[in-house]
């Protein structure tokens, strides 16, 4: 029997991540995990006219190569879960249109890889599909032009501010097979406390990663010890220190086993980037890249993949709103 | 044994809709429809300083109406699937901020509610949760200025165009109960025939609509004479001419049992809407006021729920894109 307790659901018989795909831009592609990647493209408009189509680009390569891998056809494909940032997910939606899977459509911010994996493993793990893809994309200059400024202004950036990752990560999730298991899902609240600052996503998502961290370490009677890695989507180093100290402060010993796919994704010195990557593509293209390869690997056996998600709307902002947070994490083990 | 035929889903076990709340604006309040609403409000900004506030005051409220009439308490509901039309789902992200609920965001723009039934049905189905909710929501004004014009331009509405409902469908779908049982579910692709016209949704979505109504037919091995009634979410008039042309076109006798939520909620002839209503909120608060009320009644037995979504970008439209549409179908029985 499947169980539930608090937030989380714990799979008897775990869906199987296996096949994963992920495909960034140069940036990207110079950074720290570059031979990770399936794909790196010069091209930051991908071959399209627009930065939003190659949105679309991305998600439909990422996908293609997670299929590939996992041996199957997209017709194989029960159901796609797929979200971006882009307004009304344009990213997701035109990608699909080109990719003709059944799709449901998520709006997690940055949260979306850990919703879609939940998701996808429930539909597995209830006998609802035989094989899902959850997969999410970001782009640096779809983002600053929605949620900032347009890319023309130069406007400073503080360093408080992170870098939005272009590039998609996917992943297919299967009843059985080779591969990663999923061995629990805990899905997260939403979270504010206050934070009103949009170059600080940092901030504004560490108490929900917390909360979230909380229920599933209190859910599974887990704590730090009992994984090799426990890595939250995109916090950045402001956040992170944050949500460490908030852990700290708690009792918890994080060590070195806490991370951040916005920490690991760029070379902090080297590139640029202020507090780190961020975005939907930056904790699902680090997952479907060096993550799940160094568990393939046998190097990291259990992990603890928590996506975090700003759900900041440009229009409540402006109305005065604070930011909402929200986590969703995913428990894997080889 | 649950069992999967095509892009459908059909429960051994059906979930159970032992709950439902409709809370509309004014204008929705003086339709036909009215005495079936759980409340109308009359003012569009419901006690807060803005629309988009509103819409997650209408979410709130629909959302405590639906679990006090299932019987439960807030803390009872495992997840909740919520998304609505505004970027970055606002009305649904700060309403969540207040129910506090592990949530899951949705963006299937006028076919969410469909879609949270679905994800919903497959949550309870595979045993994941006992009592889950799905909710969404769509206000006229906030729509109006973010795809259309300011309200304040006062742009000629062509004879195409739809109203765009204020107000907001809940239901909560359980593991047993009574109510309306949630016999299998249709999950659709995107379909894009290349329409342009932004108040033209109905011809962009009828496609989908036919697509996804196929596929359940085909899968469920029935048509019209199984239901006493098959709904679509928001075609409107015009699109519901041409989805009717098209079924005809195959051979299918739709008689008076094909309609849609967009021309049941407005009186054509007297509130001025054109085509009819629109929005996520339209199918939603028709779904949970009148057709669920008819179907404990016993007069309706047999309904094909299928919402219609148009997943236009703004952004992508201006770049000259066509609008994808994408439909869900939800098969109830008394």
């Amino acid at each position: 029997m499947n169980k539930k307790n608090g937030q989380t659901v714990i799979f008897e018989d775990p869906p199987v991540i296996t096949g994963s795909g992920a495909v960034v831009g140069r940036k990207e592609g110079e950074g720290p995990l570059k031979k990770y990647f399936d794909y790196v493209t010069e091209d930051d408009k991908f071959g399209e006219d627009s930065w939003e189509k190659a949105e679309s680009r991305f998600i439909i390569e990422s996908s293609r190569t997670a299929v590939r891998a996992s041996g199957l056809k997209l017709s194989d494909v029960d159901f796609v879960f797929c979200g971006d940032l882009l307004n009304q997910c344009g990213g997701s939606n035109y990608a699909m249109r080109e990719l003709k899977i059944p799709f449901f459509g998520l709006y997690g911010a940055c949260s979306t890889m850990a919703e879609g994996l939940s998701l996808g493993a429930m539909t597995v793990g209830g006998g609802f599909a035989k094989n899902v893809l959850a997969v999410t994309s970001s782009h640096f200059c779809s983002s600053e032009r929605q949620f900032r400024e347009p890319l023309g202004y130069g406007s400073t950036r503080p360093p408080t501010s992170q870098w939005t990752v272009t590039g998609s990560g996917a992943a297919v999730i299967s009843e059985s097979g080779n591969g990663i298991k999923i061995r629990s899902v805990t899905t997260g609240r939403v979270i504010d406390l206050g934070s009103r600052d949009a170059n600080n996503m940092g901030a504004a998502m560490a108490p929900a990663a917390l909360d979230t961290m909380l229920s599933h370490f209190e859910a599974s009677k887990k704590d730090f010890s009992d994984y090799d890695l426990v890595v939250t989507g995109d916090l950045g180093f402001f956040g992170s220190k944050l949500l460490r100290d908030m852990l700290e402060e708690r009792g918890y010993k994080c060590g070195d086993k806490l991370s951040d796919c916005g920490m690991m994704i760029f070379d902090r010195d080297k590139q640029d980037v202020h507090c780190g990557g961020s975005g939907c593509g930056c904790s699902a293209s680090v997952l479907c890249s060096y993550i799940l390869e160094k568990m393939k690997e046998g190097v990291l056996k259990r992990v603890l993949f928590e996506a975090t998600g700003a759900l900041m709307s440009t229009t409540l902002s402006q109305q005065g709103e604070s930011i909402p947070g929200i986590a969703h994490a995913v428990e894997l083990e080889v």
